[in-house]
């Protein structure tokens, strides 16, 4: 393997941009079109390494900004990097921290250097720039990593009174987005088993994120991402964008599109051409009861579930809908809507915890049927085994 | 097998009253003497069913209390008892919900029908007595179940002005467990498939064991419980009622010591010749961050453990200490000290897990030792494989 990834492509769907294949990391392999749950903090929350492995997850995602803060990237690079430390040992991939400094802290300057902010964990002041965010990636030592860009918390202000200046702060973004790409580059300090993503900006400005793309895919680097998608907007404006930016990223790379989303956003943009998704929706519905169906979306706390013996979705080979999942072993497994109401009712744990481990399997059942109907020129069977798809009336 | 449940000694350790064997019940056997892990609502809090059974439990006990006001008995019966609704196919034990009454409850009156007291789930008017509790019982599905006996809450004014009033109180107690312990002969509608257990009372009054042990034995059940003990009291006063109710109970059936407790509380107990334990300790501790090791308890928060890499106890088989457990597969499994803190410290559902699957294991642990040791008639190496037994300078 020439550097520290490598991707091939298998398949591609005949009359769209959309592809299959396989990316191979210093921790193994992972099949793409994919799906990375998000493990934030070093854990996905709730579930063991293996339970997450599992749900056929391949890859997850560990965010660079908690982890600088709690407890410590040096700290966890003293323990041999976040798999060693969390006992996840396929690929991982960190962001930069970029986005949740600006957008989550109680930030004091921003500025060409990066970010100043408070930690959240102690209240200490905190710079985060291209060069401590490469660091810190280091440090924890994911498989991929996230170039530090400049993320504009939100469009909110396009279509208000704020429209001139968002306009100024979305072109800033994507100026120092390169910028910040290529000291990210000059920083990297394990080229050797790290691959480096750069990320394209822009908002929702198609101009904006024509430049962007050029500027940062004139770097040579093993992945490119779209970021700044997902903060807020409407799904038809995150497809128009992805429409226009996926197809033209280096065809030979793989394509992450970040914190992306529903099944149907995941649907477009994988035939747009994108391989890659995260997203923190599977665990973070699954701890406020809410399951992911093929039909749509389920709240376990509907007292219409007070007497459901049938599981969350019939088929799912999930440890919590399986009756005969090869973790459970004489325990069985398989439980009823019912038994999970109450849980969820009761504040029990287990409620979280299985409805997350469905729910992931629920996005990595999905992804694994894209990848099928890729392969077999099969897309309308996908979206007749997925009404969620195709029927803007389920909540998808 | 005659009648719902079936002990068979095996071996008995000379010079004292300690024994092991099996109990078979309609869902399996278990081991004995046995340690039974609470599950409350119907989940032991964070952990699946496998993963309790992966420690070796063979035994769980639920509280009727609790079910009975969430989600309903009957509710549960209409899903087929307790073993289907929470998907644990081995024996299970429920207690009758009198000591949650009593103790727990919003109570507005305690009579010889029982007790009416204010349900915690939305505040209307809830009745327990004899025929309820077996109802409810009944209703769950227990292999065994205890009968609905009268627990004074604590021994706190014994030595206190109320002296005199808690003697009238705990002789009550005695007479009313043994009409209520005939009560409960006559209502209970399942004698083919769930044992009946009889509870002493009488708090530390030896004389009073004594009456409440002749009383509730002569009453022909498949198994016998030693009651209002750990509640409170110190454990020498413990020891010495276990000491002299439990060899005096029946030697062909079953010994059940309920609601204890540390581990030399339990190895007072098995050399006393009691077979069956249940406590919250394990779970409790463990979602409060302290782990029980054979050196003694350690608390996780504490700084001394960011760096430490260690499992938290070496050679220990569970899911969290073990680098090759069968169910972590791939993933390895085996988690650091360090990794267990951080846990806590970002207040992460994995902690509270991983903890409690420890310390249930290192009960579990302690019992198979145990009954080795009375097999193998080799106590004095129970005792040095186990510093905390032996050591009251330990936190055992």
């Amino acid at each position: 393997m020439d550097g520290p990834l490598h991707f091939k492509v298998h398949h591609r769907l005949p009359g769209t941009a959309a592809r299959s294949g396989t990316v191979t990391t210093p921790h193994g392999d992972f099949s793409t079109p994919a799906f990375m749950p998000v493990g934030t903090k070093g854990t996905v929350k709730g579930l063991l390494p293996h339970v997450v492995a599992s749900t056929g997850s391949e890859i997850l995602l560990n965010n660079a900004y908690h982890l600088m803060l709690r407890p410590g990237d040096e700290l966890v690079a003293q323990r041999g990097g976040m798999h060693e430390f969390m006992g996840w040992h396929r690929p991982i991939l960190t962001d930069s921290g970029g986005y949740q400094a600006f957008s989550m802290s109680d930030v004091n300057q921003i500025d060409d250097d990066g970010v100043t902010f408070k930690s959240i964990v102690d209240g200490s002041s905190i710079h985060l720039g291209p060069e401590r965010a490469m660091e810190v990636q280091n440090n924890l030592g994911a498989d991929i990593i996230m170039a530090f860009d400049d993320c504009p918390p939100s469009v909110h202000g396009v279509h208000g009174t704020g429209e001139a200046n968002h306009a100024r702060r979305l072109e800033q973004a994507v100026d120092r987005t390169t910028r910040w790409l290529h000291r990210c580059v000059e920083a990297h300090g394990r080229t050797g088993d790290q691959a480096l993503f750069g990320i394209v900006q822009g908002g929702t400005d198609l101009q904006l994120r024509a430049r962007s793309l050029a500027e940062v895919t004139e770097v040579d680097l093993p992945g490119y991402a779209i970021g700044g998608v997902a903060v807020g907007e409407d799904p038809e404006l995150i497809h128009s964008v992805v429409r226009e930016v996926a197809p033209r990223l280096p065809e030979d790379r793989p394509r992450y599109l970040m914190g992306v989303g529903y099944e149907r956003d995941i649907m477009e943009a994988v035939l747009a051409g994108v391989d890659m998704f995260d997203c923190v929706l599977p665990t973070r519905n699954g701890r406020s009861a809410t399951a992911f169906t093929r039909q749509g979306r389920i709240n376990l706390r509907n007292a219409r579930f007070r007497e459901d013996d049938a599981p969350l979705e019939p088929g799912c080979p999930c440890l919590a809908c399986s009756v005969d999942h090869p973790l459970s072993g004489d325990q069985k497994g398989g439980f009823s809507k019912a038994y999970l109401r109450h849980l969820f009712q009761a504040e029990e744990m287990l409620g979280p915890i299985l409805v997350s481990v469905h729910n992931i399997q629920h996005f990595q059942s999905l992804m694994l049927d894209i990848r099928r109907a890729i392969r077999d020129d099969a897309w309308p069977s996908l979206v007749r085994d997925w009404p969620v798809l195709g029927d803007p009336a389920l909540k998808g």
